[in-house]
């Protein structure tokens, strides 16, 4: 079986928070949102129903548990959930919370402009939070 | 129980195509892409985790379900998926079929200008090859 290999551009735009049974747990490094994406750690997948029936529902169960957490670690007006996988063909699933009035308000925070990079303090205690509330 | 009543703006950029075990399934009138909406028939939700476990298991099997019938009835690139509601609260999920060079591609559907409604032959093709697939 070939082994699971993180796409480049996510490894490139992300943070690794936590490892679930299924997904690896992200952290967009995008300041304007507080943004999780979980990759399910499967080789040469891109839609939800490459998966099994069994993974579909661990994964849905997997970005509810991901909501979740996010709104305790940064409160919002609506959860934003999302597949698309345009450009990265690799299967995940945006978690996105919303604000009103935030940087893309209403729209999506997809093809939005650019990421601009937590600073260094900022990531740090994003991710800490983060991890307390994913892990464990 | 207040009764279901579908939110005015999805009344009036869709047309109905199937009543199923939780969603109404409805088409998007956008002839740039073909575009399904799935609104559970519940009233005052507008997160997926507003919706019992078992409903929710239900809403991604329904989700699947249209996604796999939107194949048949427009071949595509890359399925996507979406739970948004930044505009429209009432809890509904977007099935789209993109594909390579579309409109929007490969950005997002949501946000990407004005909807083109079908002429009404083509709007009466396509209901009518939905129900065909969606419905029986």
């Amino acid at each position: 079986m070939t082994p699971f290999e993180l796409d480049p551009r996510l490894r490139n735009d992300t943070c690794h928070i936590a490892s679930w049974t299924l997904c690896d747990v992200l952290l967009m490094n995008d300041a304007r949102f507080a943004w999780l994406v979980l990759v399910p750690r499967r080789h040469g997948m891109s839609e939800i129903d490459d998966l099994s029936p069994d993974a579909q529902g661990l994964l849905w169960h997997e970005v509810q548990r991901a909501g979740a957490a996010l709104r305790m670690v940064a409160p919002c007006d609506k959860l934003n959930i999302g597949a698309l996988g345009n450009i990265v063909r690799q299967l995940h699933v945006h978690v996105v919370a919303r604000c009103e009035g935030d940087a893309a308000w209403p729209g999506p925070v997809w093809g939005s402009g650019p990421a601009q990079a937590y600073d260094e303090k900022a990531l740090d205690e994003r991710i800490a939070s983060l991890k307390a509330c994913l892990t464990g």
